[in-house]
């Protein structure tokens, strides 16, 4: 259905011109079109180049008039004060799609003082055209090719990024753009992303309309300085929360958040209470960081929604278990202690100088099928939590693999090493009776590790479609947000 | 001084006897053996053993009499039942020193009922023996042979840490130990790590004793459960903290929390609002979060301390700018828009399209001396902010790098590779002056890339010493927490 949006054509165009591209890899005109041709995409790409016979590789033109076919999307990266010739030029050849990419435009002068932004507003409502811009860093879209997982239509990002169904829309480039290089300590990958800069023409409310109906999107993450159609949002957001959740991150309301805001789109920035309102009755999950932002997203994307906020916790060591018991209730969510009879079920199975009250805490003489399948399993069953955290995934083999380098232990330990393809093994079989069981019961389970996250059993878990984070500190809170949105849910019914 | 302290013979033994250790990677006696050898540990190692001849490659002995010289240290990992026993027959044996690393006592029954740990101290005081535990994980003394720098007295931790200045005490084993597993995003090493178990002997008031003293501590970290000599601690923190910040992870006061504890280490927890007062009157700085705990020691250890609360804010991109001006608001920090004096200044050397007023945006067009040093000395010597952060710690090159792989971009683009060795004279001029300053004027700077920690770029950062994060919220939660500090120590002039 997102196809018939007028956003759809600014994701997926066949062909793109650009203003402003060179050979040189500090031009951000040309770092775009190094996205396009390593992510893949095979339309057609005009450079508009006064000089130049052909950047990077495709032939360029002096104007746009020049071009042999009406380009579907325009991307500008020129100095403000030539903006509207330009625009007029693009209106004249019959684009209808243009990405404004440069800067100078509200966010230095006062509104009323300026009126480059009202004058390539006016061009564009002459020629019906419509434009993303100004200062922003662009779009990217990772369904361009369903089908080829390396492709992507993309002039906004410079790493390649895995299929996911997270889309952004956002008045920051950074949080549309850069934080999404090398994602290296999470799970998470992109569908869409929108930069919407000052949002002279199109605004996040427009992008909200477009990913309602967009079925690569499951879950919207936005970044916000102002709401320029405040109520238009309201009545969006309220329609799209209950099926999709939107994670926001909203910077205004302190005196120098506003004076940052002022300097960077222009915007007025506002009260953050009326904001805070917004959010609430509209079920927005509110986070001021960026890799909260990012962490609720993956819970959201990769784990079945809790039914509650009681949480059960299993831990090999007592501090981390302690310390999650301890925030998780700082942040509304509960730990119950478990009834007799399962605290009876857990006693049977665990060594002695194990707790079992939850936390559940196994210490270190643990038996993995018991750690990762039967404890998971008995707490999921038992209808006492709505979901797990779950400390100590460590990998020993790479620990005693680790030892064994040492030439003086190896001489003397003994302790096998696994082949790969065993330890492959072995994580399938202790994760996947879990991860079966936890979309079964509708409890979402989140691992935790104190090892790297590349470490070679992190991977493990990570590839069978774990959540796993280093430490205990993010996921609590990750889960306390999502159980913000699960009781607007619940308060819905 | 420190020599004179008890603790100094568990951190420095000559010799060390282990109960309970063998062959097999599991068990976690092995493991200790196995750390001493993996630290190059040159003193002597005595396995008590009944039927192995050796192990780990160390002549093994079946009773500790059998052992030719009296242990400095005597390390027992046996099930708690025959603890008292053993620690009969080392007091006869003479060793004054004993790590228990055993569950199995307080924290299974109560203290009432279970005569186990008053059996022990019994014990312990009959033959003038002193014992760390039970229920911990050992002792790390990375300053053991301060010249080798592979070196340390380690039965403790799984990998090498490289040395520094920030030493643990800790009432869980996972906080002295685990977290040191691959610390991945942080360039923080150890000094000392304690870890007390449940206290039966030797608390962290001991360890403080210790540490006030240590010329190899300048930060310590604590992870407190209960406070066994309340008044002791309070005393003790007044003294240490004028000189050396103390950070803690105190869980206690939420229900859960309490149980947790309980069956953590069997100590009663508390009232979260009594700590809170202690570590208020002392100037010690609470955190909930372990990445916090460690951030926090992190900037403490390589920045100066900062004069006041002041932040000045460089980015090159105005969301982050922003999110951090925002952020540090909610934290009590404050973001001086600057006078007009040193406005005009930043004016005149930056970008049409960049803002002045604090945050400063350089927008993308930024020169690199600019962005790393002159605007930095520009903002220090203003005297007009106490710390900077600075977003956008971008290794351009790298990127430029990752784009020249793609053999079609390679054959078009026309921008240079500069070799690793030019690479790393660049971030040497761009960073040393500015860390230079950063003494100087007792501003410290935090570096804040969107790239991944090891990155080439962000590499070079590092090892000019200077502080990077990824992402801007941990660098504006960890500098709130210092400047509270900081407001302790100037109420206390």
């Amino acid at each position: 259905m997102s196809e018939k949006h007028f956003l759809h054509g600014f994701l997926n165009p066949k062909s793109v011109a650009f203003y402003g591209a060179n050979n040189k890899g500090g031009s951000l005109a040309a770092i775009q079109i190094m996205n396009l041709i390593k992510s893949e995409y095979g339309g057609n790409v005009y450079p508009i180049h006064l000089n130049m016979e052909s950047v990077m590789g495709f032939k360029a033109y002096k104007t746009i008039s020049d071009v042999p076919e009406i380009p579907d999307l325009v991307v500008v990266v020129l100095s403000s004060k030539i903006v509207p010739q330009i625009f007029k030029e693009i209106g004249e050849k019959g684009t209808k799609k243009i990405i404004l990419i440069s800067g100078g435009f509200r966010e230095l002068v006062g509104d009323g003082e300026n009126n480059l932004t009202e004058q390539i507003n006016s061009i564009a409502n002459q020629y019906g055209m419509r434009f993303i811009g100004p200062n922003c860093l662009g779009v990217f879209n990772n369904w361009y090719q369903p089908e080829n997982e390396d492709s992507a239509f993309n002039i906004a990002i410079w790493e390649q990024i895995r299929k996911d169904k997270f889309s952004i829309a956002s008045q920051s480039g950074t949080l549309s753009s850069h934080i999404w290089f090398s994602p290296d300590d999470i799970d998470l990958g992109l569908s869409k992303s929108l930069s919407v800069g000052n949002e002279a023409n199109i605004d996040i409310v427009d992008c909200l309309e477009y990913y309602i109906e967009d079925d690569n999107t499951e879950v919207i993450g936005l970044y916000i300085e102002e709401l320029k159609r405040g109520k238009k949002f309201l009545e969006l957001a309220k329609k799209i929360t209950p099926n999709k959740p939107i994670i926001a991150i909203y910077v205004g309301g302190s005196e120098a958040g506003n004076r940052a805001l002022k300097s960077h789109t222009g915007s007025l920035g506002g009260n953050s209470r009326i904001y805070d309102a917004v959010f609430k009755e509209t079920g927005i999950i509110r986070t001021n960081y960026v890799q909260e932002f990012l962490d609720i997203a993956l819970v959201l994307l990769r784990a079945p929604l809790p039914k509650g906020k009681r949480i059960g916790i299993i831990t090999n060591s007592g501090g981390p278990g302690a310390m999650v018991a301890n925030n998780a209730e700082k942040h509304g969510l509960s730990i119950p202690e478990f009834s007799e009879d399962l605290q009876n079920q857990l006693k049977k199975m665990l060594p002695s100088t194990a707790s079992y009250k939850n936390p559940v805490d196994c210490t270190f003489d643990m038996n993995l099928p018991y750690f990762y399948i039967t404890l998971p399993e008995l707490l999921m069953k038992s209808g006492e939590v709505d979901a797990i955290i779950q400390y100590g995934v460590v990998g020993f083999q790479d620990v005693m693999d680790d030892y064994l380098k040492n030439a003086e232990i190896a001489r003397h330990a003994e302790f096998p090493h696994l082949s790969d393809e065993k330890q492959d093994d072995l994580a399938e079989k202790l994760l996947q009776p879990t991860l079966k069981n936890s979309e079964k019961y509708s409890v979402p389970i989140l691992y935790v590790s104190p090892m790297r996250y590349d470490s070679p059993w992190s991977k493990r878990i990570r590839n069978n479609g774990a959540i796993l984070f280093k430490f205990w500190d993010r996921p609590v809170n990750a889960l306390a947000k999502v159980c913000e949105y699960l009781d607007f849910k619940l308060k819905r019914r």
